[in-house]
């Protein structure tokens, strides 16, 4: 009597917490699957940049690299259910994040020729080391699964757990072209509501494009030893740079010439594609950071003339376009796109992406 | 010198960090202005019903009626800066919402017609006191703001600070018409980004509408206890029950007709607007869950029948249309709308409560 009653006990906790099993798993390290979305293939597993290599950038540029916005799991299995365990190195501490974005998984599955949301890992709150139950009971069947890890965590571990009788295996990454983004926070992905809705990986799912996710929250400043290391990614068919939002108007007249000249040093063709500064808070209360936004966005084009002028070729630009932007929903805290103005991004983004590289 | 720097210190801090003045600013109550949002004027000043009155119902359905969701503090001032200090009953603790949506405050500003984003106050994570500069320096003039609340977190105490040479006067509820919207946690407002993002609030904004923001986050379901407080509140234009998400299929078969012909003995004639449950995660891979789903909209359906054919008029239900939900990205867990899933909502439920409630 008392042991049904334990056992039931567990598997109601295991039912409504989700973070126990009540199966037997087995567990795979992930570093046995293809990892989509690092710039180079060398540094940490789970760098986005090879940080040692380029040590010349600043600290905080190379701890920021260290997060693991925009990177994913691809593997396929026959599995009944999926779970994960992990560890970050940090605590989760964003406000103007779920801790599910900042430090959690997202699972998504093949289905036809989509990808469909499959299951989330929530991370723990107060903690770094994680564990749940992504996915199941499944139908039976083998499927390809897309697991993005958190935006704003450096990982230092991974699990992926599945019936101990199950086959799991790597597949190659499903998209195609290789699509550089160099941003700011927006780009990293805050504040998407989880890891796979920054827009990149948005993207990259609607189109079929590689996009590589380089946001660096706070300090895409556009420094010559970024453009250096953006220089010599290899197999790049275009750059996206969409860091406008964190230099001031007077860092990007001083380091556009040359962050694009260096591209164009290794590059000699690839379409370079810069994103406008879109506005944040409502402009009739914040004229001086209005201001502030004219004058980036002024700058650019006169670097961006100047450098057509010169002979550059393949230069873009994406320009604000305010019938884009039908309401002033789309942030989580005036700066940061939700969901919402993550799709309007998209809509001005993601056409010019397409005809450029095809 | 020593000074100097110190001043400069401070200065600069105050800019970044965004939560100390650097102004001389007057701290008000803000139980000294109108709140809007709350089923009853009696009970705790922040809670959204009374919950010594009708003590008989489930002690968790009380302590989430003490949950701030769909309130709002409303107030006209000449400030050139709004901050505010706030203490909230619990940690942070939800791992699929933002602190800001969670704990946090979000500022409205009317502009000509409309009400759109002034600013947001970033909640201590940890702990449960906060203090924000919510939005300035604004230009000069008089504005009404609308002060959203924590959707999830119990708020004991409020002040906002202004210049204190400024002037801050309540105003009267800017929205007409009283919309009662009993639910789950979906109404209550998991996940959207801040508190303002609730789709009530947004349905308010929208169309001028005045709704009474009811969700109970899994304890929407349908108890006698609760259907006896909802036919007591006064002054009701229509009732909305999207709640079908948390009563079992079997609850709903036993408690609908009661809910229902409790709020007719004091409702003759308002309208009476039920919800389908809307599909969460890809069907896909949760056939249990969809037929879950399934029974729940049948069983509902079923009572809807038989209510009509009693002769009980005015009854509405809104149902789930696939079209609206052109993709599978509208959650941030599998289960709770992140802001473009509350968009699809919005473009089912808005159009047919305003052809409702003329």
């Amino acid at each position: 009597m008392k042991k049904t009653l334990l056992a039931c006990t567990a598997f109601l906790f295991a039912i409504t917490c989700g973070c126990i099993s009540a199966q037997d798993i087995t567990y795979h390290n992930a570093k046995k699957f293809t990892l989509i979305g690092k710039a180079f293939e060398t540094g940490g597993h789970y760098h986005r940049v090879d940080t040692a290599k380029y040590s010349a950038m600043r600290l905080t540029v190379k701890r920021i690299f260290t997060n693991t916005a925009g990177l994913a799991v691809v593997f396929k299995t026959n599995s009944s259910v999926i779970h994960a365990r992990w560890k970050n190195k940090h605590v989760f501490s964003a406000n103007n994040m779920t801790p599910i974005g900042h430090s959690g998984l997202d699972l998504y599955v093949k289905d036809g020729k989509e990808w469909v949301l499959a299951g989330i890992g929530r991370p723990s709150i107060k903690g770094t080391e994680s564990s749940w139950k992504l996915a199941g009971p499944l139908p039976v069947g083998e499927r390809e699964y897309l697991l993005y890890l958190p935006l704003y965590n450096e990982l230092t571990d991974l699990e992926i757990g599945i019936d101990k009788d199950a086959v799991i295996e790597s597949l190659p990454n499903p998209f195609r072209k290789k699509i550089v983004v160099y941003g700011s926070s927006i780009t990293q992905g805050a504040s998407a509501s989880r890891p796979g809705m920054a827009y990149t990986s948005r993207i990259s799912r609607n189109t079929g494009l590689y996009l590589i996710n380089l946001g660096l929250s706070g300090n895409g400043k556009m420094e010559p030893e970024v453009a250096d290391m953006l220089s010599e990614i290899e197999g790049v068919d275009a750059f996206v740079l969409d860091c406008i939002a964190n230099p001031t108007p007077e860092e990007i007249s001083q380091r556009t010439a040359y962050m694009v000249k260096k591209i164009r040093s290794t590059y000699p063709d690839a379409p370079i594609i810069f994103v406008q500064r879109m506005p944040d808070s409502p402009s009739v209360l914040t004229p001086e950071d209005r201001k502030t936004v004219d004058r980036k966005n002024r700058n650019l084009e006169a670097e961006f003339d100047k450098l057509r002028a010169e002979g550059i070729k393949n230069l873009h630009m994406i320009r604000y376009d305010s019938s884009k932007f039908p309401d002033n929903e789309g942030t989580t805290d005036g700066i940061h796109p939700n969901d919402v103005g993550f799709s309007y991004l998209i809509d001005i983004i993601q056409p010019k992406l397409k005809k450029l590289v095809r």
